[in-house]
Formats: C-alpha cells, sequence, structure tokens
C-alpha cells in the first residue's frame, strides 16, 4: 500500500461543488488501495476576506491575532472537505496545523517549520481513515500560539507531511495541467514538462513561474520528496519534479533548456554615483538588508574613471521599493551617493536548464534571439542553470516568445489553458 | 482589583465597527482598574453561514467535522476583538475553548462543560493582558477534538469562567436592557426588573424568555456565579440575577411576581384512548425519551368509567413533533391507544415569582384575570415558583398583557425597545 500526500489550493475547493468534487478524487485515490493524506487551503478569497476584516478593525493587526484569525479560513475548508469524504462512505478525519503535529519558530505570518511530529495522522491512517490537514498553519511549542506559514504556506504544509511521513509521492493539484515550458496564456505553444529536475523547478519558481511556490520546492530537494503537480480538474499526467541523486538518473540525457519564466513583479532601483572606494557596496546593501527586502539581480557598472564614481542597479520586489528607497535617502549623506532612480517598468526573463552546465552557447544563442527581435537588455544575470535578463516590461511578451522558439521548445499543438493564474 | 467576566453576543460584534465599539468597552472597564476576561460569540450570522456551507455539501455533516467548522466562527471574532484592543494600546490575547482549558464531554454539538483548567489564562491575567476567549466551544480529552456546546453556549462559556477564575461577576450583554417583567414588544408598560433570584430567572427562561439561555442559568445558579444582563449599546444598569443563598437576601420583600413569559414554540400531542392500567404512561413516556425530545407539561384527564379509557396530553418543542409522532405510531398496538392528535397552534403562557410560594391566591386571581379576558384555559402545571396555562396561539398576546395588568406589574412609562430579539 502506497502513501501519497494530496494538495489542493483554493482555487480548487472554491465552494461546495468543488469540494465535493475533490472529495470525489480523493476517494478514488483511496479506492485504488492508498492511504491518503490531504493538505488543503482555505476556500476561495476566504484568506484575503479575513484579512480585509483585520485592516477593517485595526491599520496594524497584531501579528499574534492575525495568524489566529487567519487559521480558521483552513478549519472551514478542511472540515467541510472531511464531511464531503463521510458522505460518500469513507472514514475521514480533519486535522488542524496544531492538531497535525506542525512545529513551528514563532515568527508569526512567516513561521518557518522545525518539526513535524503526525502522531495523531498516523494513528488515524492506521484507523484506516482519509487524513485531511489545515494547510498554511503550524504551532509554536514554546508561546504555545497558533502560527501561519506565508506565502505558499499549503504547498509547504503538503511537502513537509510527505517528507514527515515518509510518502510515495506528494501531488500538488491546482487548476494548469503542471509545469510548462513558458507561460501558456503567453505562448501558445508552450509544452508541458513530463520531469524536471527540483533544481531546476527551484530556478524557475525563483523566476516568476506561479504553479509552485520556491519555498515548497526548497523543502521537497532537501527531503527528497518527488512531487506531482497536476490539474484538480482533469485526470492528465502531470508534471513530476524530481531529486535526481536520489533517484540515479541518467542526467545525460537531460534537456538543454527546461523551460523559460518570466516576471513582472520586480522594479529596479539604481543608486547613481557612489563612490568607487573598497566597502560603499556592502554599507549600501546592508542598509537594504535591515529592510528585509529580498534583493534579485545586482549589476554594477564600470567606474568612470574622470570622476571615481560608479552606479549600482539592482532588483526587488515592487512592494519592497518605497521602504527599501526610504532607507536609502535616509542615509544618503553617509553613504555619499549623488542620487536614487527607481524603474517598476522592467520586466525579467529566465531561462533555466541543467543541460546549460555543459553547453556555451547558451548565453550567445539567447542574446541573438533577442536582438533580432529588437528587444534591448538592460542588465544580465547567471547561474550555473540559469540566465536572467532585464527588459521594458512591455517587451517581456514578444520576448518570451521569441527565447522559446529559439531554444526548440514550442509544441506541435497550443497547449489548453483552464484560466487562472496557477494557484 | 475586581476580577470582571464579559459575554458579548453575535449581534454585538456583527461587523467591524460593532468589534471596535465593543473594544472601546472592554478597555472601560480595564481601566477602572478591572482584570477582565471576555467570552465573545462568532459575528451576526456567521454560525449560520458555516452551517448552511455544510448542508450544501452533505444533508447529514459528521459531527465531528461540524463541530471543527461551526468552531471557525469565534475564532475569527475573537482574534479581531483582541486585535481591536490592541490598537488602544491595551495588551489582549485571545483563546481557544481548548487553549482556554474548557473541557467538555465527547457529544458533539451539545457537549456538557466536565471541567475549566484556565492556566494559560491566569497566567495572561498575571501579565496584565484583557483575556478573550472563544465562546461555545470546548476540548474534549479523551478523543483531542473540538466539540460545541450548542445553544446558549457562549453564555454558558462566560458563566463557567467566572466559576472556574472565581470572577467578581459575569456580565452578558445583549441587545436588550435586561430582563422584563414580560416582553416589551407585546406588552409596552413591561418593567425592566432590577434583580431577580437565579431561581426565578430559571422558570422564566424554560418558559420562554429568551436573554439568557437556561443552561447558563443553571450553571451560574449551580456555582453561585452573579450574573449582570445589561445592553451593549448603552450605559443603563441591568438586571441582577442573583442566588439568594449565597447573598443573605431579605426573601420576605421580594415582590409577589418576578415577571411573566410566553412561549409559542411548543406543540401539544394528545394520545387517545390509553388502557387505564398502570404502567401504561411509564410505556408511552419511555417512547418518547428514547426520542430525545423535551417534554414540557404533562395531563392526563380523568379516566372516563364506562370505557375503561383516559387521554393523556403533553407539550414539547414543535420541531421535536414529527418525530415523537412517529415513534408512538410505530408501537400503537403494542402500547394499545385509540389514536394520536397533534395541535401546533397552542401558546404557553408562565407566572413566575418566589414570593408565591406563601401566598395562596395568585392561581385564582391569574384564573380570573383570563375568564374576564375571555380566554380560555386548556392544561395547566404549576411548580412552587411557577403556574403555566396553555392557550390557543392567537390568544397568547392579549394573555399576557391582561395578566401583567391583574399582577401589578405595569410601569408608569413605555419600555424602550432596542429591536432584535434579545440575542
Amino acid at each position: 500500500m502506497s502513501l501519497i500526500v494530496q494538495k489542493y489550493g483554493g482555487s480548487s475547493v472554491a465552494d461546495a461543488e468543488s469540494i465535493k468534487r475533490v472529495a470525489k478524487r480523493i476517494v478514488e485515490t483511496r479506492k485504488a488501495g492508498n492511504d491518503v493524506v490531504v493538505a488543503v487551503s482555505a476556500m476561495g478569497d476566504t484568506t484575503d476576506e479575513l484579512l480585509d476584516l483585520a485592516h477593517a478593525v485595526t491599520p496594524i493587526p497584531a501579528p499574534r491575532e492575525l495568524d489566529m484569525l487567519l487559521s480558521a479560513g483552513e478549519r472551514i475548508s478542511m472540515a467541510l472537505l472531511a464531511m464531503a469524504i463521510k458522505s460518500l462512505g469513507h472514514e475521514a478525519r480533519s486535522f488542524t496545523g496544531s492538531q497535525a503535529g506542525m512545529i513551528t519558530d514563532a515568527r508569526h505570518g512567516s513561521a518557518r517549520i522545525v518539526d513535524v511530529t503526525p502522531v495523531r495522522l498516523r494513528e488515524a491512517l492506521d484507523e484506516g481513515a482519509i487524513v485531511i490537514v489545515a494547510g498554511f498553519q503550524g504551532f509554536n511549542r514554546d508561546t504555545k500560539d497558533i502560527t501561519t506559514l506565508g506565502r505558499g504556506g499549503s504547498d509547504t504544509t503538503a511537502v513537509a507531511l510527505a517528507a514527515a511521513l515518509d510518502a510515495d509521492i506528494c501531488e500538488i493539484y491546482t487548476d494548469v495541467d503542471g509545469i510548462f515550458t513558458a507561460d501558456p496564456r503567453v505562448v501558445p505553444r508552450a509544452k508541458k514538462i513530463d520531469r524536471i529536475t527540483s533544481e531546476e523547478m527551484l530556478e524557475l519558481a525563483a523566476n516568476g513561474a506561479k504553479v509552485l511556490y520556491i519555498r515548497a520546492v526548497e523543502y521537497a530537494r532537501r527531503h527528497g520528496v518527488t512531487l506531482h503537480v497536476r490539474s484538480s480538474f482533469n485526470n492528465n499526467e502531470g508534471t513530476i519534479v524530481y531529486n535526481p541523486t536520489t533517484e540515479s538518473e541518467n542526467v545525460v540525457e537531460e534537456p538543454l533548456i527546461a523551460g523559460v519564466a518570466t516576471d513582472l513583479g520586480e522594479a529596479k532601483i539604481t543608486v547613481v554615483g557612489v563612490p568607487d572606494i573598497p566597502g560603499k557596496a556592502a554599507q549600501i546593501f546592508n542598509l537594504v538588508a535591515k529592510t528585509g527586502a529580498n534583493i534579485d539581480m545586482i549589476v554594477q557598472n564600470v567606474s568612470a574613471a574622470a570622476t571615481g564614481l560608479t552606479d549600482i542597479s539592482f532588483t526587488l520586489p515592487k512592494t519592497d521599493g518605497q521602504t527599501v528607497l526610504t532607507a536609502l535617502r535616509a542615509d544618503q549623506s553617509e553613504v555619499g551617493f549623488l542620487g536614487l532612480q527607481y524603474d517598476d517598468q522592467i520586466g525579467k526573463l529566465a531561462l533555466v536548464g541543467a543541460g546549460m552546465r555543459t553547453n556555451a552557447g547558451v548565453s550567445a544563442r539567447l542574446f541573438t534571439a533577442l536582438f533580432e527581435a529588437g528587444i534591448n537588455i538592460e542588465m544580465i544575470s547567471t547561474s550555473e542553470i540559469r540566465i536572467s535578463v532585464v527588459t521594458r516590461a512591455d517587451t517581456i511578451n514578444d520576448a518570451l516568445r521569441v527565447v522559446h522558439t529559439a531554444f526548440g521548445l514550442d509544441g506541435d499543438t497550443e497547449a489548453v489553458v483552464h484560466g487562472g493564474t496557477g494557484r
């Protein structure tokens, strides 16, 4: 008997009908002879509605109470899902994050999992029950308080349960068919990827692919959990995200490029006229780090010899833009730069593939394709298995299409888009 | 420093504005130098909405999962209330039923409190925090599952906390000014009662007065908790519900009649032609007891000598009517009665007063008043401090007014009705 962990997102359980549909799918998995553990998100827009309520009460909700509030969302969806399964004649039991043994640190709103002690889940499984667990939430042992895991929390819950229960696979159900070589809404000939390494998936997720959260992929990679990303609206085979070191995979046959991701959520800050002396970059990025902002790409231009000044540009989520600008302005005289530029009309494109490691021509082919399409490259950043470029935001979709074609990723048929954003 | 327990019902926390208003009131109580523990219900119609969701998923929701679902309601209101208090600059902490140590039996949907272990509440109070507790919910030690207390559960939570923490008073906030001598919507000259014994309150609650739930009054009486019923919409003094044995009250000066309650929620079943031999009544009421229905009044007519048959009538909540009829019909031949009559057009009026014990003329005055108003009495039942009569449903409001006047309860001015049903 296999143990399968399944995760259903908010769009898969948005209303009573959806919950009944998901219940049937879970029962089918059970009938096929598997033990089943399900991590479920709050229904549809519940979390946003609860956040709106909190902000109607106070502009800055207390973090402990906000977590208590938000955790009500999964409590509703998990109880309804368990009821729906029971009404189909199968035993089911729902568990909150704390009942499931999801132990976290005390960082309210973005808690990290420190331990998983699924004693009650094992008992329920041993008694033949289907187990439903609230995604997104945990419990801190010291404060005895409820915590939430932040963005992508339910994916992380599912992966952590799969690791702790030594599940055979962790199925992430969503409203798209799997991971694609590019966003099918922009590139109609994007192909569904059958198998992708967790390393490649990590780069795609970090560079704007929305289907899986980077944190869940990291957790899966670290704990050797195999993911299966698939649609809850059909029975198509989705995408397997695997860890080659644990599967003695024949890495030689990996395709050159796994996929291309784009991201319009970032902005660029340029610190103009920084004295070109040692320690200035460190000073600037220490200031930025204190704001808690996540810096992505960093580019420093060659110093102009005549002035002894240089420019430093970096990208970061637009949501962090104002905070970082304020922090930098506050210490402008101390750091000694001339000014700041803020540009939120940028787009980022990332080409990801483990095969890139052994192939020198990838950058050349990428830059050529963009040049021939008349698209200007503003920043470049690379890792072993990724090349990212920044362009104007309004050219990013054209860039995606030409790059997708240039690397031979176009499929023979157009992908079927089920709508939604991939969450 | 006094310890005050306050309970706010769903209508007092129906939206963000109401929650902010309640938060201010709680902070005022704190500023006056009191420790404060608050039991709060789910916002407005939340519980009904969650029930609707459950029934959209399955016609008969699993009780364990239904409790898990419903308990989300108070989780939302208590977190929002704690946030609102914190935003006013006072420390506040919310606790679920299980965190608050509200231990119950395992009867999902109507759990009884078996123990209260408010360790975390005491800690929070010692640290100077205002404590917010989810009403209506508890936790079973053996199954480790969440339970709910059923109708009036939040009142019971408040009273149980007051008893366990040895609070000085338990304030029940509602949308009316207190307990009245009769329903002010029917009897405009009804007077607010300043003080009433828990015994009298118990009879009024059991006979249709809606402001307090009978279960909470019972708990308060058993544990010597003094209640203060008052409006959350003004600062008027409400009604004190006290336990005379614990306050060495001068019972002699009690008024003859505390108040008059009416109830249109009952129906009457008559078992016609029951053989007048020993054991038949026991047989009938054993059948009824198995359905779990709550029987109220029972009347057995004198047997007709010629036939050796008698009729037995009893009243019960309309909601239990069909179940009981079905159960009786199933065993008709075994019991040997001739037939069943069902009447849901009855009204019940109950006159309650501890002073009645020592005054013989109460029944006579009651029956005379009804006779002079042309109102026919169909059933009569009495306790030491109560007389109840059943009349036609459409005469019950007239009956209430004439009885209120006959016992000198009419006030000089008309009561201000704030609307709502007293919940």
